[in-house]
């Protein structure tokens, strides 16, 4: 965790740089400081995929609006504090990289932050240890 | 919101139209109405995005049966009534749909609605004013 | 119910096999039985469902890391002992698929099991029915 997933409609596929915006939300995470100023999220947990849609109905299903659903699941635990400056900033940076399609054409967007409902969790991957021996 | 994602098994893309299947569902959910004879959902906040699967197994995995899921989220507040009444107007939609592909094929269809577990929900695109502008 | 959803960087197709996987993990589940000896999930109602990304960002966005999320949603009322049994079983599974994987590459591994939130669920398909049939 945190994980970000990102679904939208194939027509902006052509319009903006979705990697790009994978990138960015990855690179605005680790800014994130909780109420003592420490990072919530550490570099090593960030995970952002995204996908297109191979059909979509948007409104009134006329075939001329876009969407895209920015969906941030984290751990549990943290307080109203933190999930605000995650949102916020995640939002900010999604916001930026929307403006000049914003500008140009009808496109609905969505960015929430899940607690997510686990009720098992194990991550058994080796990033995590990559990331924590760099900084030794 | 109301936001549908669908997820189902490749086999079905030849033999049904999923493009027509998500603008049923957009075209179903301005027809709830809640307890007082208003409409739940606004036209400007219907989202359906439908996602055939890279690889699946289904059932015994022989790989002869086929699934679709339809999940919708929506905002959380709303009462049983209107959680019943929404489900029910997109569970005879999507069997209606479906019918001549489950008189001829192993099918599995899954249709829920989800209360979301978000924490942080931001909405900032153009789409809502856009609807919002036409009934004016 | 149960419903795999495995969602995965794309760099990672040409190195494993999915398809593999997610016949695994529906052959692991008939064998999770619950405190009385009983399967927990039946066999007709097992689904997987594996989707490469288009676009991804994971840690600190090089592009030299993998990841693959692998997410089970059950129903909901289950003991605590049924969800660590699931939970151990498809890690065990999934540890043993991506052992070669993880001995070469960096890669990030997620499993988890979520109990819905739904308010509305409805299974209409007709595979269950088969299943049981062939019981008789």
């Amino acid at each position: 965790m945190p994980h970000i997933v990102i679904l939208y409609t194939p027509d902006i596929e052509a319009e903006t740089d979705m990697s790009a915006l994978c990138r960015t939300l990855a690179q605005v995470l680790p800014t994130v400081t909780d109420e003592s100023g420490q990072p919530v999220f550490p570099i090593g947990g960030t995970r952002v995929l995204a996908y297109p849609a191979a059909h979509h109905a948007v409104a009134d299903a006329s075939g001329d609006h876009a969407f895209c659903w920015i969906n941030m699941r984290m751990a549990r635990g943290r307080g109203a504090a933190v999930h605000q400056a995650a949102g916020q900033a995640l939002t900010d940076a999604a916001k930026a990289h929307f403006a000049p399609l914003l500008a140009r054409r009808p496109l609905g967007l969505t960015l929430q932050i899940d607690e997510g409902p686990e009720v098992f969790d194990a991550k058994f991957g080796n990033l995590h240890a990559l990331f924590s021996s760099k900084k030794g």
